[in-house]
């Protein structure tokens, strides 16, 4: 029996009509639109020649890095080590862990893995990063494929000099037990500027940085086989300027409301459709005579634009969050206030932190709920 | 064995210097804090006479409902269905559903709760909600007490007016398998006015409009035994002004950053201790040589103050959000940057849905790891 939701749910699994008939607050997943967003992203990549690394930050979520596998992908990237570790016990591999740790033991629990078959690719940033990876790789009889994490405008964590990343890499070259395997340059701060053209001169930017450390790696004899970053925002802009081999795209899956603002492709059409959706049902009519739904802020991550609501498909209005629990519709102008009872489908302000707040997704097609997949990672932050 | 970084701690139960050793980001609740806060409120309610129904939306927790019932408390309130649920089902009882539903397939899940023992007090602010309560409690051969729910101001859910308030009383107490016992009207908007006066006469106008729908009620020979509302912002106004005959403080248990800037007593001192944080670890230092954790807003809620960053139980700086994954430490004046590695103890912005986050509490009591709490509750905001 799943747990929540999903539990009340679960018989209208495989029905026709399920769809309007969830109990809410129930995180969704529109069938269609992901599959068409992953078709898009992967014909984009191949027309370019790049990889994809899908990031499961995102989505946390093994049956989708399962169908981005399947589509072709890399490997599945990670944001931390329980993410990865939930993820590998369900089934995928390989595994790359982009962000630099500050444990023994988390890295221990990352070469067990290996010792059960799990393929790593893991980021240094610092000397004794590297000296604890390779011990605990040593001590487990494993190879662990290591990138050196580079700052390319970030200020979050890497090293932002070529001399800096060459040393490092050859430290890295000259352990046993790790192997080189090139570097991540990832400029978060690029994904989410609105202008095309603005987003493009950033990103030219932080990858001309990144380009800088390359060559510094060919001259040192320390070539990287992967240069590695990106995200859905630069996506485009990676695939055109190639200094990236792959593309670490993550919320194209499912879209948000923040991502929305970002005119991705330069045309001011819409590149990805909205796949994710939380629906909500109208619990009570205040005394202004206002729709008042079931989710706030514990089932929303509230941090970007309000999310539009949707009744049958279209356009209805927007949620502002009136606490923990609820919820206020605002209508459109001339859209009546929808009657208790009434679900409406919302979209997210922020799908990653969103997702996090929810066991299972909902995968639906048209009117019918086609499964519910178990959302593994949800909460291993760690 | 426990999830995520639960399961990585487990061992470190029991041990004297298990609170340093962490790993993280662990939620943590400093037993000392949590219990002057819970003997605290305890008095207070005690000395003015009125009883204690504490909200279980802000903790999710059945052990620290336990210790709450352990207090005096009248009852545990929950603002969903699930959280009900789950923690029935961890032994809590009785429980005060404190808010309306839509859903006839909720309100049998609550029947059946109902069948197996579990003493229920619902809201109802519409006819046809209280004929759907009726109905499943009849159908399952249960009785269940029925609050009135009230707008006193809050906009979001309850009946304004008296005499609506009593035409559903009375429906309520026609019904044979219902039973009428009161009324909810919660100040949600007041609790956060951080000025003691200003938030008395807030408070002041609100119990007001309760008090009008309960002398509707005494003279219409309906007279509420039960009278529920206030929270921590209003607990002191609440005891004094005695509309309510008990109070659903939930946050006290905890304190956050939003909580700490309300003056609670007007006296500018603080009521109750901040017991719960966050242990994260940094995990690189930026090329601006700041300090970067390994939190964002997967671990913390984000709609609230920055939190205050702990070290060896010293304020040593405050968190700025850079990413889901990521925080930077902004140091104090005068403090050196730490070391990579170091565990530093954070507030929350919001505890609430900061706790929503997490799977477990650890207890902790000066340097020991006492135990590890499950939040059994925790995303069962259906």
């Amino acid at each position: 029996m799943r747990r929540g939701v999903a539990g009340l749910n679960e018989p209208l699994i495989g029905l026709r009509n399920g769809r309007p008939r969830l109990e809410t607050p129930a995180l969704i997943l529109d069938a269609d639109a992901f599959e068409a967003n992953l078709q898009a992203l992967t014909g984009m990549a191949r027309t370019a020649g790049l990889g994809l690394r899908p990031h499961a930050k995102s989505h946390k979520c093994a049956e989708i890095a399962r169908r981005q596998l399947d589509a072709g992908a890399l490997g599945i990237a990670c944001a931390k080590v329980g993410e990865l570790l939930a993820l590998f016990e369900a089934g995928i591999n390989p595994l790359m862990l982009t962000a630099p740790v500050a444990s023994r033991l988390k890295i221990d629990r990352l070469t067990e893995a290996a010792q059960r078959g799990a393929v790593l690719t893991v980021v240094v940033d610092r000397p004794d990063l590297i000296a604890d990876y390779a011990d605990s790789a040593r001590e487990a009889g494993v190879s662990l494929d290591v990138l050196v994490e580079c700052d390319v405008g970030q200020r979050r964590t890497g090293v932002a000099t070529p001399e800096g990343v060459v040393a490092l890499a050859r430290q890295v070259a000259d352990e046993s037990s790790l192997r080189f395997v090139g570097v991540q340059g990832y400029a978060g701060f690029v994904q989410h500027i609105f202008d095309h053209e603005a987003r493009r001169t950033e990103n030219r930017l932080a990858m001309g940085r990144l380009l800088a450390i390359v060559e510094a790696l060919d001259a040192a004899g320390l070539s990287p086989a992967i240069v590695t970053g990106g995200g859905t925002g630069s996506h485009l802009l990676d695939f055109e300027d190639k200094v990236l081999t792959e593309v670490q795209a993550g919320s194209y899956v499912f879209m948000d409301e923040d991502y929305r603002r970002v005119d991705l492709h330069g045309t001011g059409a819409d590149v990805f459709g909205t796949a994710l959706f939380l629906t909500v049902t109208v619990i009570a009519h205040n005394i202004r005579g206002e729709a008042i739904i079931d989710a706030g802020s514990k089932s929303f991550a509230v941090d970007g634009p309000a999310p539009r609501a949707y009744l049958d498909g279209r356009e209805f209005g927007s949620i502002a969050f009136v606490g923990d629990e609820f919820g206020r519709l605002d209508t459109l102008p001339g859209k009546p206030v929808p009657s208790i009872g009434t679900r409406l489908e919302c979209s997210v302000p922020h799908c990653d932190p969103t997702v996090n707040l929810h066991d299972f997704l909902h995968v639906v097609r048209a009117d019918k709920l086609e499964d519910i997949w178990p959302i593994e990672a949800r909460g291993l932050s760690d």
